[in-house]
């Protein structure tokens, strides 16, 4: 398998996905993945729902914005489309109350599974793009997502049918500081 | 080199550290890979301070709770404790506006980003420890982060003085959903 940081610099996102579906044994690796992330004291704030009925990713599409987002045909051509789901007021809480100025940390902790999934998915040849523009309220109801919890991602996963060129990246002295900002 | 499902699985949160200072070009790659983790609009809206002086280490450990943080000593052990910030409104904004129920993103991009540091980290045999429990003003102050942008984490970054065992996870499960929630 390739190197770590080959995976990192190479990844992708995919917007163009072939029509096949995944063995359910690469996406039960991609899940693994998320399994191992670190989170806030380790309370796996994280919840996934699989979505591969037509019906329900074309609910999910209708909850892009108007004026589209370029992962809007992802979510319909890829075969499975995962939502990434947060249980609120865990992490960066304690005993029901926050602990720091950021409130719910459950966005980072989703973005440290995220990035597992999305490097595990390159890994094993999948391509994936990470959705984070839509009505998430809609998206939401599409999915049966409870009260108490919030849809934060969608990642449409599957084998890709073009590769992307990387976007232009910072260099290291642009956003590295030395002791002090 | 491992492969990466090790590196994800084994990757421990490390609170003791070795009294050795670490290569120049190790700390390049560690940051190489938060380089190049995805963002929001590709904006990239980190920042890193690598402190390694004494005297603002000592700083950011008086910013940890009162009754301490089981990261505290980490602060002074590791030879370098990387800050990363983020520029505020940047991350799921759109001309100055944010875009989603979720405000700013900047939480979400920066686990993206800490992940790729801490998996890189593992891989080069160095340790590290995501710390999110103290004061975020104070630490602010003591490395001098300007308006407009946050301090969020801290990951101490070192040789490992000695190997944790894992916290257990949830079984996949627990925490995954088939088409709806």
């Amino acid at each position: 398998m390739a190197e770590l940081f080959d995976l990192i610099q190479n990844r992708r996102s995919v917007r163009k996905y072939e029509n096949k579906q995944i063995p359910e044994n690469l996406l039960n690796q991609v899940l693994e993945a998320g399994r191992w992330a670190p989170s806030w004291h380790n309370f796996q704030c994280w919840e996934v729902v699989v979505v591969k009925d037509q019906t329900i990713k074309k609910k999910l599409q209708d909850a892009m914005p108007p004026k589209g987002n370029p992962s809007s045909k992802a979510i319909i051509q890829a075969p499975v489309v995962l939502g990434v789901c947060a249980k609120m007021e865990s992490s960066g809480y304690f005993k029901g109350a926050s602990t720091t100025k950021f409130g719910d940390w459950m966005m980072f902790d989703l973005g440290l599974f995220t990035q597992n999934i999305c490097l595990t998915a390159h890994d094993l040849g999948l391509g994936t793009v990470i959705v984070g523009l839509y009505n998430h309220d809609q998206a939401k109801t599409a999915i049966d997502v409870p009260a108490g919890y919030e849809l934060v991602v969608l990642i449409p996963l599957g084998y890709p049918a073009k590769q992307s060129t990387a976007p232009p990246r910072k260099q290291i002295k642009e956003f590295v500081h030395e002791n002090t900002f």
